[in-house]
């Protein structure tokens, strides 16, 4: 009960914090005022103009969305918290909550010119990158000599898990870095990386069971 | 109990969204600043002026909520989940977190030309059609084979249950097609059917005891 | 377990629907921009200048505050739900959420001509007496023959709740009516009635004891 | 589980308020404009010029989420509530929301005049010391005679916890005063004040310990 408490908190938290930014992102995306527009605007064709706005809302959305999952997913590994797990959080957290940022400047620029575009998509890319090394800490922290996972999780199951992690990092880096070269490839690349997400993981029922396990035993 | 977690978390950032969303309604209304309206506009005249924006609040708040408790009833009856599941909320709560804009968009022009009004009226219920798209998809993977509903369920609850949520969705594909023709009979249906929702469902006193019975058996 | 899970999820999104309201409440307070203001003026003068939306930031919060702290009360009492009491809380959860607008009005015109405070005041006391008809309404609806309430609570305790209740509504209105008079006065008393929150209840010993013993029996 | 139940509420309602005033920060940052800039601003340029706002972003994140993860930890020791607490919880959650607005304005005048920089620093800095000092009140309420903590709790445990809340009130005090001389020394203090948190506290593992089995001789 103690045990369940003491992560329960710090996920109920981050959902909060998850809920609010993928929510906030909406209220970037003022609606077109017609008198602001050039004369003869209709406001289907001002709301066709918006495209670059709902891009990065679909984008950021799904983005946010399947960091949460693979946060949820995370957290049903680790049982422990102490001190520096929460402040590797919050700092994971304070990446999450800043997306919402890169996203408005992505819809603000992204029909604006080579360089403003390119600047933006770095911006973009590279608050994911960030967010991705977080993550990536945050596990490493946790999981280093099992220091908070379940004492009874399958030691390959852990490798098997940290090895995705890091490759994840190391996927979000690329991305950054070919957004200084080619910022739609780069926004195509982190789409399709959270549509992978869809996928069942190798091994999911195996990693299921065992967690259930031990909860089991105590 | 690892059974319930694993619905809980989703129905708890799906709370998130969903009262997020809904609360953020609130600050597309701007105050009225009389020193931006004709000369001499008393503050009542320039309330009274807000009419549009009062009347889209109620309709999108009674839509939201309506919605919530819809997701609210079905997760009572799906059990365990998978990442086609999470994947399908996600995409389900882009919709409603999408809710506010075309809000704001009915507030703005529902007092505009003609024209504009159907643009407007034609997004609204185009959004919460597609909102009752993704909601159907969501159940029918959930509830095809029994997957991730509770296999005590009754066949003839899970297809009644099924029935409604595929008129529901047709329902909101006509009220779709009808704000092309006619945007105030459109939002009057789109309130009415909110308020269908007081009625109690056919049957409910047998669903509410069936999952109730397979927890019991547990 | 069912039957906790019930109102459970009310409770919790109605929580979210109260945080998020009492804190989007700072953002209508904007951060004085000096080269708007007459020129001369200094930051600390700037900041003096937005004593109205300090204040209504503060009484809004208490109200707010309380609310969320009556809501909770009530809702140790109700044990079971139906459509009809999810409906009336989103009706009431619709004023609660409406509080940030006359919140800003009130910042907005507080220093304004008479006419325009009495504007202000009149709606952000009107709000407050609908949001308690409707918080009264779904008491009564709840308690009606213990219709969702524990079946075991003394029916004198519960009839001195519905008193309070009819009481605390009873007064809204008056207070609203005031405003029409006197905008200080109604929100002095506005204040004072959410202080008197801090009282114990009388009997609240009791109460809290009968519902606990109820689970017990369970 | 009534227990339980009693600060659980308080906790999840807290808990939303801390979410969501930590991610409202983000709104407050603009996406620069180039038009409104002076010409020939590039876009890398407007942005190393939001630096005050990123600063403030950060500053404002951790000390949120370190305010928060001592309420949480507190919290693991107060097992009842009444009215009282119920009321101081609010004060200190009316600062906690409150911090947003400081937040936008150290962000807007970090880089104006001394005068404007005082300005903002000294209320920033004042904020957090009066959250602090509702933060130490509530803990006195509740710790006083063991009013509504854990009776089994060791007086000297209670009493290193007491005496840390005192210090660290007087520390935000002396950071307020110290921001009327030096806000840069201010700023640098409240960091580090937040990154002590880090630290494991003094005796942790008796204090996680003893809660536990009190809960275990329930």
């Amino acid at each position: 009960m103690g045990r369940e408490n003491e992560t329960g908190r710090i996920e109920a938290f981050s959902d909060g914090v998850f809920a609010i930014a993928i929510t906030l992102l909406i209220i970037e995306i003022g609606v077109p005022h017609l008198e602001d527009e050039p004369p003869g605007t209709t406001l289907p064709a001002a709301l066709v103009g918006l495209w670059p706005s709902f891009l990065a809302y679909v984008i950021s959305f799904l983005q946010i969305g399947v960091i949460w999952a693979n946060h949820h997913n995370r957290f049903r590994f680790i049982e422990r918290s102490d001190h520096v797990l929460l402040f590797l959080n919050i700092l994971f957290l304070m990446c999450v909550a800043f997306i919402p940022f890169p996203t408005a400047l992505l819809a603000e620029y992204l029909d604006g010119t080579a360089a403003e575009r390119e600047t933006a998509g770095v911006i973009y890319a590279g608050t994911l990158a960030v967010t991705a090394f977080f993550f990536t800490l945050l596990w490493l922290y946790a999981a280093a000599n099992r220091r908070l996972v379940d004492r009874n999780l399958d030691p390959s199951v852990l490798r098997a898990m940290t090895r995705r992690y890091l490759l994840g990092a190391v996927a979000y880096l690329l991305i950054f870095l070919l957004a200084f070269v080619n910022v739609a490839a780069s926004l195509a690349l982190i789409v399709a990386l959270a549509l992978l997400f869809v996928l069942p993981e190798p091994g999911e029922g195996t990693r299921k069971v065992s967690p259930a396990r031990a909860r089991e035993r105590r």
